[in-house]
């Protein structure tokens, strides 16, 4: 039996280039790439705010995407600097422990989660779901949604699910995020925790099991993590100890 | 409800070192560390032949672990100056087309894969799934095997996808990959197609639709890629294509 491809979800390589140098280059899906470009600049400490990626622009190349932006000057030296210490796929050239120190920089604590926020994740799920438009195309998607009291007030969708996240972060720019939390389709792994810290959000749900250093790293920031199962929500941070 | 967290997977920095250097941070389950080292210079195309890396030790540090090896000097330069253009999570410093260019170099083609060897799929799988000792005890794992005509005859977990081939293909060191397939518990994203087309693997069976991109890839490499549905083992390449 072989199978047609038309229907198959597009990934392709992205890259991320701020001030005319590339950070990052990204397999996605290869929509809503503006808000990649500033989300990824929020969740990986480029930027404090959204709002100082400027001159937004994306452009097709026969090898992949190209998104451009301008972040202001003094945060580009740091990139600059950071890029000669830099971890990931082909990395540093920094000795072992200098390396490992980089990847565990700790992203700083967030503000306590909103209080009985927890009792609207599961209608902010039902919202996720039926708000998955891409997955209902070519399905393989994951999706990452932002909620508060009032419901699920943004959704974005990526084949992978650091870039869902990141373009959430990015399409929160200019929203308020300290009264609600982020919800994503995809298992739990200590830098989705490290992304959310670094854009200022409070609570983060999931539908699988964290993994332990995910919630050690929400102990240290503050932030609520939670695993929505059928019986239950699961609390993998104690809230007293948080606000203590 | 609060959960315990004694059970959840282990995840912690690893710092994949060779020569002195730092090619990775990565993510992943502190477990079959000197393989991972292996099996990621071999998927990355840092080596062409697993017996390449020599010396090999693993230090646990307060921040995370540090596994060590030599590779021979020309292949440490060749690493030197892809560093220098090197691409991912904060990257390169290159163009944004420079930078897609390296990201997407072929990697090679691949021998046909051995007549028939679908067949023997869903017993591997079977196995596969016998054989997760790690994911019994603490969840969330996934799974890479690799497999014969003689069934499945290495397996490697990790909480991440990546990780789990790097270690099996690690694992794979010594072993004739002619007349087998790796069979993974995860989604089909492009890279790693990538990683197999560098350990000259020929087969690729997963459980869930690969993107385009894979598609395409494979194709071109000459692998065989294929999703184990309920109902059928479904093709995504035309082996007379590949074998014309």
């Amino acid at each position: 039996m072989t199978a047609v491809i038309d229907a198959l979800p597009e990934e392709a390589p992205v890259a991320l280039v701020y001030n005319g140098s590339t950070a990052a280059v990204m397999m996605a899906s290869p929509f809503d790439l503006s808000e990649f470009l500033v989300g990824f600049a929020v969740s990986e400490g480029l930027i404090d705010d959204p709002s100082e990626v400027t001159e937004i622009s994306a452009i097709k190349h026969a090898h992949g995407y190209e998104v451009r932006g301008r972040i202001p000057e003094a945060r580009s030296t740091m990139m600059d600097a950071r890029r000669r210490a830099s971890v990931g796929p082909m990395g540093c050239g920094l000795c072992g422990i200098e390396s490992l120190e980089q990847a565990t920089a700790f992203p700083g604590r967030v503000a306590p989660m909103a209080v009985g926020l927890e009792g609207d994740a599961r209608s902010a799920l039902e919202a996720l779901n039926a708000g998955q438009k891409r997955r209902d195309q070519v399905g393989a998607m994951h999706a990452a949604g932002f909620f508060t009291k009032d419901g699920l007030i943004a959704l974005r969708e990526d084949v992978g699910r650091h870039n869902a996240l990141d373009k959430l972060i990015g399409a929160l720019s200019g929203t308020d995020v300290s009264g609600g939390a982020v919800i994503i389709t995809s298992r739990l792994s200590v830098d989705l925790v490290q992304k959310c810290a670094r854009a200022g959000i409070s609570g983060l749900f999931a539908l699988s099991s964290p993994t332990r250093a995910a919630v050690e790293l929400a102990r240290e920031t503050g932030m609520t993590l939670m695993v929505l199962r059928r019986e239950a929500v699961v609390a993998y941070t104690d809230e007293k100890e948080d606000c203590a």
